[in-house]
């Protein structure tokens, strides 16, 4: 268990979190930290993380523990380690001191907490052995993959109202979170010209997060297979006329996320087709973020970067046609098939264990279209949102290759001018933003984004 | 899914291990792979790790698959991916590549497994997606937690039987992540000086098990309070008198684990208290492995080692009286308060998801005493084991402060000399040994653990 320096005002912005919350609800909620997962033995686990909406009541990564939040007040229930514990895991805070750093208002035994559950709404955790207890104790079957009803759902509302904008508390942690992803990206680019393979860069990213005694906030993309949008494997060799796509993002000792993407030339100076279509990349990106402001829909950002990329593919020859009648005929998904972003918080995919919840407004649902299909976040933007802002550009072989796809888009791609880019197989920049009251603040700007400032970078 | 290169000798191992199976048990086995657990949200998991039991008979950490054996033959269950899933994941090699790189007999689609299920023995996996698939396919409960029963029993012993010994394939894979712990080593000493935290030098020793594409086998002990057997916090400041303890070990790309412990001056140089008990362990250290050789039980190489460290003590003034009398008395566990080491393998501590079935002799049970309760291997040594051996000396707050040790050992140990030695709060030194035909061999040799030249790798 890892107990950060805690101070009056974690105290202070967990209580004005759980007023918010008692002023959204009036029913008790109970909510599980989890466990851990066992990994290849019992005593060989994964390490712990704590479910993201205790975190946002509780604080800390406290394992096997609860709260229950009612009318603004939070009692804690947790066992004291066994005193032969203390060999193996040294002398750990008791409930009781735990209970002062957060400002619980109780702390009982966990044993307690039964005699407690009666009209209690909660949120599955992940790990089995939590919804286990939280189904035997609640007496009806919670289950991280079952949408919730009832009070849940209400809960799970009034969960997202406060978690879809940040306090003062979230952004001074999501802000640590970015500088460190920011070093990261920069010890990768640092690292390139000496690296034979991905995973070597890849070292050097994730060595800096967990010098910070930071954990990656997901499993780090660092490829030369960007058009491989979720590529896990860092075992391809580094060569002169590759691209290096690196998605790697710190969070904090209490859970809170960052998530920067950079895509830069191995041999340092990217070709003349990489710099061209890098730069509509960009165009995109920077389009979007002088869009950002209170009231504008994200789904418009998505738009937006779609007709940047379809513009500047029609100016490179790639596309044939106007860049709004190409957007409409999902041309760009050809090349920028994902959506431009998420919600960004104590989970990168913020609150996405509630499915479109948080990231669909109440009464939309996700599009059946190519080109939108895999738009995470749909809502009009309001101050204290944190948005990930990432276009990109990728030759699937999958999308390219297919029949369908090659008669629909025939003589809409200039296939034979599209063959001069091949070097190119994935391009993504992602920067984190910031929903001000006055447009935005990009919480990820230390880190270059320019072309050459990049190349400059990689040394 | 990670796909290392795989050749001919990977078939032949396989099946060669598949064929020593056949020879101890008559019945089919079905071993599962395992799923991945979600971390916050299902689509953010923690790495995949693979089955150890299945990775041994498939050779490859292939997710959501099976295996069945027997009398020798394998057949390889999975699915291949969605179509879809190759704008993701990219294009995955299809079961029938796979079948041919682990020399399979058949490869069928998951949903053919239930019907060959009859008289199938298996083994439990950790996670609940599969050890409810195992339950259900297996119309009985297969549970992580229990011991296994009738023919899973039967069946555990014979893997135990295999595993026990290392083969050639086996003995290269360990070998490279012991060279690669051996950097890692290396590399957390180098960045000991310019440190200002234990998570510096974690990120300095994990960035290179990450750039050689490996993954530690288990969490990190990177800890200025290494009487903190199993600390895993990394937040305290490095300090001039401290000793930095850290076992860090490497695993490979097809998940054999290497365990390593160093302990080091932040300053570069051990005090002179510090390197009296140094030299104590070291010689504990030394003299396990002098010892170590086929027929040797490894019971009596932990009673060695505590009988050295007593000596050294008594030597030191620490404790009073003749050795062999004060490790009848477990005096030495006041300060080596754990056992000598354990089984290395595929798990850091190889088999323990079996509980003491492979650490222990049938027959043979783990002793009441408190000098003895914590050791995990009581065998008969024989040639192609691995085993550490990793003795220590821990001032453990929770022991030496324990009223009822302080009356019994109140005349055996020497408080006041003791408390001249309050800069030594934990000393651990460790190896992986294998056993030879011949006596042994240290894989993890390259590292230096004698004092000077530890300060010499500090720099």
């Amino acid at each position: 268990m890892f107990m950060p320096k805690t101070s009056n005002s974690l105290v202070e912005i967990l209580r004005q979190r759980r007023q918010r919350l008692a002023s959204l609800i009036d029913f008790p909620a109970i909510l599980w930290s989890g466990s851990s997962n066992p990994r290849n033995f019992p005593a060989n686990v994964f390490p712990f993380r704590a479910s993201s909406h205790f975190l946002y009541f509780a604080g800390l990564p406290l394992p096997n523990a609860a709260i229950r939040l009612e009318a603004g007040k939070l009692e804690l229930f947790m066992d004291d380690p066994q005193p032969s514990s203390a060999l193996w895991h040294g002398e750990m805070p008791k409930r009781e001191e735990i209970a002062q750093m957060i400002g619980a208002d109780a702390a009982k035994p966990m044993s307690e907490l039964e005699f407690l559950v009666a009209e209690a709404a909660t949120i599955a955790v992940q790990d089995a052995a939590t919804w286990t207890q939280q189904s035997q104790l609640l007496n009806r079957w919670v289950l991280p993959q079952n949408p919730p009803q009832g009070i849940d759902l209400e809960l799970a509302k009034a969960v997202v109202a406060l978690r879809l904008t940040h306090d003062a508390g979230a952004l001074a942690e999501l802000r640590q979170a970015a500088a460190v992803s920011v070093e990261a990206h920069k010890a990768g680019m640092s690292a390139t010209l000496v690296a034979k393979r991905e995973a070597e860069v890849r070292g050097a990213m994730e060595g800096v997060i967990i010098a910070q005694n930071m954990t990656t906030a997901y499993n780090s993309i660092v490829t030369v297979h960007g058009e491989v949008l979720h590529n896990e494997h860092y075992h391809h060799p580094l060569q002169p006329g590759d691209l290096l796509l690196a998605d790697v993002g710190a969070e904090t000792e209490t859970g809170w996320a960052a998530d920067i993407t950079r895509t830069w030339p191995v041999s340092g100076k990217f070709s003349s087709t990489q710099r061209d279509i890098y730069d509509v990349v960009l165009a995109a990106h920077d389009a979007c973020i002088a869009k950002i402001r209170p009231g504008v829909e994200y789904g418009e950002i998505h738009l937006l970067a779609a007709t940047v990329i379809a513009e500047g593919l029609v100016n490179l020859g790639i596309l044939q046609g106007n860049a709004e009648d190409l957007v409409q005929r999902d041309a760009h998904a050809l090349f920028f098939p994902h959506g431009i972003g998420h919600l960004l918080g104590l989970d990168v995919h913020d609150m996405e264990d509630l499915g479109d919840l948080a990231g669909y407004e109440e009464g939309r649902k996700r599009s059946d279209r190519f080109g939108l299909g895999y738009l995470r976040l749909n809502r009009p933007l309001r101050p204290g949102m944190l948005v990930t802002i990432e276009p990109g550009f990728y030759q699937v072989p999958a999308i390219l290759n297919d029949g369908q796809n090659r008669s629909t888009y025939q003589y809409t791609v200039n296939w034979e001018r599209l063959s001069q880019f091949a070097d190119v197989r994935g391009i993504r920049i992602e920067d984190d933003v910031l929903v001000t009251d006055e447009g935005s603040e990009v919480l990820t700007a230390a880190l270059p984004n320019d072309a050459n400032a990049v190349e400059e970078l990689i040394g």
